[in-house]
């Protein structure tokens, strides 16, 4: 089934305990569309970028089954730019330099082709641009995941309110749960996002794993603890990108498959840390993609006895 | 199989956000009892109390099937005292009080009537007192396992790194393991640790879950969401004295039954989260316990087809 990802395709600079790069490429919807495209195709991608970006990367996705229709190029600017430095912790950094260049004027267009499309995906951009491409969707899909950020609740909570009322799953990490809600409790948060929309929450913890909320049922994902984390980013799209992927592989959207789908998408973001960008997810094959969702299950299957 | 809990025996005041109490019970061979009595008997304590320590709460334990033969009872000194007032995230904490009182003379004498138990839990107290402990038991135990904190890190290293070196597993939390070792990923420093002289090592991440290694496995424990924690006090112990009772009840050390051991401590450690003290600890019932390990079971479990 066909899958549609909205979200940047951007050049990022990043400096790690372990090293810098240079610009590389990076982006929202890039990562989605590396993950996402070892499961489905087409991944009908949405994004815009500048007269800067590499036309080899462009070959690169379509090879993988990525269509670019959507994605509109300017000529005369330079694509989105992000610039950032990890501390030791790898779970804070500082951002360096945001140039906007393109993103300033981004006004997504859905093509016709790309109607139909059964899953949606929302990477993180402001509200209006994630209510406009909902807005243009003649059939709604089956299922539209949006992630967001604290940026976005900063300077534009109305909006985000109203895009958190068309969706079936808000996907946020555990600082963005709490501010969303005002309430500390990861639990007490789950409870009132789920009052706000969507009907499937996840709660992303890093290092510490991923949460699946509906009303009804909660679910615990482990993260596979890493010994180097070489460089965290990407690995939220990643894990998007991988989740939603295993789902619009197999149609089935029951909370059994979304915690397969968790599962996928926690191995995919284990891989992304693993070098600069998304190096390694260029590079993995599916053998290895078995291999490491076979760690997760062994990481955490036990039998007990009960009574 | 019995099982020697050595640790303290105390009174604590504590303050969260939720309120405040006057002098409860506590110290970690409390929680140990507590939650280690509902999978086997005898526990078999060793610890020292004051004159203040109430003889209902001996009276208690001996009920639950705790022996008290091994805890020395001082006339002329007050039990030992801890105050402490958690912040609003309940993983951090300041020190008020620390009444050391009859602690300071602590040497414990293991009676004759101990001898030969087959489990030993070290709780959290100078490396001194656990190495004499190990060092009068005539027949080693099956299993020794050792809590410490940063505190012994600070002023008794040397000693600390001595006990390493006889126990067969170390229990602490990611700071501590971080500390012990100079490693900042959690990977890194559970390779070092398991050179220092445990073959298994526990790291306990609070509302995070709990890894367990050896040298060729790990295994990550979900720690149950909870919409409130009411009171921290003791979880660790109490996850300790669930871990430990589990394994003395079945006699079975290997890997898959410390998971299965995980678990139970886990499940204890939401229950003594739930109220002041050990106050819940004294409450539930086998029932309660099975409901919750099923709680668990159903947080994490998923089937996934591979390949």
């Amino acid at each position: 089934m066909s899958l549609i990802a909205v979200g940047t395709m951007a050049f990022d600079a990043i400096e790690t305990p372990f090293g810098k790069t240079d610009k590389i490429i990076g982006g929202s919807a890039t990562y989605v569309a590396y993950a996402a495209s070892n499961f489905v195709k087409p991944v009908q991608q949405i994004s815009i970028v500048g007269y800067d970006y590499p036309k080899e990367e462009m070959e690169d996705l379509k090879k993988r089954g990525v269509q670019l229709e959507g994605v509109e190029m300017v000529t005369d600017k330079k694509s989105f730019f992000w610039s950032g430095r990890y501390h030791e912790d790898m779970n804070s950094r500082d951002t360096l330099i945001t140039d906007l260049n393109v993103l300033a004027d981004f006004n997504p267009k859905v093509p016709d082709s790309y109607q139909g499309a059964e899953f949606l995906m929302l990477g993180n951009l402001s509200p209006d641009v994630q209510l406009s491409v909902i807005k243009q969707l003649k059939t709604r899909p089956k299922l539209i995941v949006m992630d967001t950020m604290n940026f976005w609740m900063e300077i534009a909570m109305d909006g985000l309110k109203e895009v958190l009322k068309q969706v079936d799953m808000l996907m946020v990490n555990d600082a963005e749960a709490r501010q969303l809600t005002g309430e500390y409790s990861i639990v007490k948060a789950a409870k009132k996002i789920l009052t706000m929309g969507p009907k499937y929450l996840i709660i992303k913890k890093g290092e510490h794993g991923a949460l699946l909320f509906d009303n009804d049922s909660v679910f615990y994902a482990p993260a596979l603890p890493l010994e180097e984390v070489f460089d965290p980013t990407g690995a939220g799209d990643t894990f998007a990108g991988g989740f939603i992927g295993h789902l619009a592989k197999t149609g089935d959207i029951s909370f059994e498959n979304m915690k397969r789908a968790i599962i996928v998408g926690s191995a995919m973001a284990s891989f992304c840390v693993e070098k600069f960008g998304p190096t390694r997810l260029k590079e993995i094959t599916k053998a290895d993609i078995t291999e490491r969702i076979q760690e997760f299950k062994d990481l955490v299957s036990f039998e007990i006895e009960l009574g």
